[in-house]
């Protein structure tokens, strides 16, 4: 039978150390090994990074490895520990699930150690890596068919205390937006197992769309932010250049700030992330494929908000999400 | 046995007419019915407008629905037609090929009467619509996994008259880079079943990576321009601004400029399209992923030229192109 999830090597280790989280193997296929970068420097916060946890989200792997390289200098204080790609399987594909066994490792947490690859992962990480962490950051880049902008984010949290803590947390990274997301598909989410256990958690969501240079230097910058707050590392947070502008802003969004697309078709985004809107104004069209006797349908913001995400002129069936927008958190 | 391709309605009718390019069923499936749009004013340039040949390149079919409401009260000479959609089942997928039968149309022209359905698409195009055209502009986008500049291509073209005119009338994009482009694949695209014919054929590359509200106004803007030079509309040419500049250059590509990835891994691009490079400077950074003992491979420029592509953090196996670069083109 197979063995347990287990590191190569041992996080108590002063120092840099580089070794992988076994995954053991199953029905579907053999062990899995992570690379996992750990750098103890003894008493402090107690941090893990992760990335590559959707397979088509490429900044998070990017940044971890950015991190990485800028921790073992820079580092004063505390543990950290950086999983940069949590799904290679699905990396590999560029996929945001796992090809394997088509689930996505975002919906299966704390994981079965007999389950399919997906949630043989899941269980690895929450059972060997999680307990070593006060702090989780998990970095994602909200998939490649949406516009959104860099983001540290949440989920409402029944503790008040935890989300508190969280929310300041989040607002560290000093990012053009922190978020309060609350939805309705949370079952199985990385950032639900770990505040069950009292932890802090972030899910950053850098940008959406494709990886370029100059989006990589704020989230790389962002990261830094919330290593800095920690404590973890000595500096002076900087507030990142997006859309030619230096802003932060915290807003929340819920599941009715959704904009559905009203018919199937393509759909034309008629605003970029963080405009502000009024009721009425035109956020996007949404124009039939099938005649061209068809009027387009303009898609409207159904009242003052700031624009969340938008989607990038996907192919949408009727009713699919085509924009979120958000408002000033109230908490 | 199937029906021949044909238009539901009169090419040759005075003012605009809405209908569609019925492409004949066949074993696969039954017949499909392209939107198309059409605006003869008489006597003047023959242009064919077509979008969505590759079904994950969304700025074409959006720019062409765009040009159809403003050619309706600007176009003052001459026929136009617009097909906006060439693949709509690729389209609907959000694919580059189509899912049915895995086919590439832009390798299966002039298509086949007696094939599958990209096959009958391709052959609908070239036996119905291309020969009611002299001019023809297929609107792309380079695809989503890459970053690419708004630019007017072409192949290099045995006849150097139609060459010539070629990169005039692509010149007269008016965007940011026009771009003479020598490749191996090109084998069956629609340019060259086009160019056979002594058709002026121009494929814009509109971007990489997601649609925009910013990007579609520069797209549209080039679109604009050339129906402009054409003399199909009366107005003055813009120059759109991108990356904070109003410039355009035109620039040749062969597959020595092709930078490879030296390992498996992922993709960390380092500079933006249009920097100009000189040998030695670092375009990206190859992470491997299965150690973090690995170290980073640098990859750098091979000599003085301009990033023309560059893989927005793909994933990418050893070998497999990276980045393109470009130099000023000599004729």
């Amino acid at each position: 039978m197979s063995k347990a999830p287990h590191l190569t090597f041992d996080l108590h280790e002063y120092g840099v150390s580089r070794g992988h989280l076994v995954v053991p193997g199953g029905a579907d296929r053999g062990e899995l090994s992570l690379p996992v970068f750990s750098l103890n420097r003894g008493e402090g916060p107690r941090l893990l990074v992760t990335g590559g946890n959707h397979g088509n989200e490429l900044e998070g792997p990017i940044v971890a490895r950015r991190i990485i390289d800028w921790l073992a200098e820079a580092q004063t204080c505390g543990r950290v520990i950086v999983l940069p790609v949590l799904n290679p399987l699905a990396v590999q594909a560029w996929s945001r699930n796992t090809p394997l066994d088509g689930l996505n490792l975002n919906r299966v947490f704390p994981g079965r150690a007999d389950g399919s690859v997906t949630e043989r992962i899941a269980d690895a990480v929450s059972r060997v890596l999680l307990p070593m962490a006060d702090t989780v950051f998990d970095l994602h880049s909200f998939g490649p068919t949406w516009h959104f902008p860099p983001a540290a984010t949440t989920h409402p949290i029944a503790d008040l205390d935890l989300m508190a803590r969280t929310v300041r947390m989040a607002e560290a990274f000093n990012l053009p937006l922190t978020l309060v997301w609350q939805h309705n598909d949370t079952a199985g989410m990385f950032d639900i197992t770990a505040q069950n256990e009292g932890k802090v958690f972030v899910c950053t969501e850098f940008g959406g769309g494709t990886v370029g240079a100059d989006n990589l230097a704020i989230y790389e910058a962002g990261v830094r932010n919330a290593l800095m707050a920690l404590g973890l590392v000595d500096g002076k947070a900087e507030c990142p250049t997006f859309r030619q502008q230096k802003s932060t802003q915290t807003l929340e969004t819920r599941p009715s700030d959704e904009l559905k697309s009203p018919a199937p078709g393509i759909f034309e985004p008629r605003c970029s992330v963080l405009d502000e809107v009024k009721q009425g104004d035109l956020v996007g069209v949404l124009h039939p494929m099938d005649s061209l006797s068809t009027e387009s349908i303009d898609i409207r913001a159904p009242g003052p908000s700031i624009v969340l995400g938008i989607r990038s002129g996907a192919h949408v069936d009727v009713n699919e999400a085509v924009a979120l927008v958000a408002r000033p958190l109230k908490l």
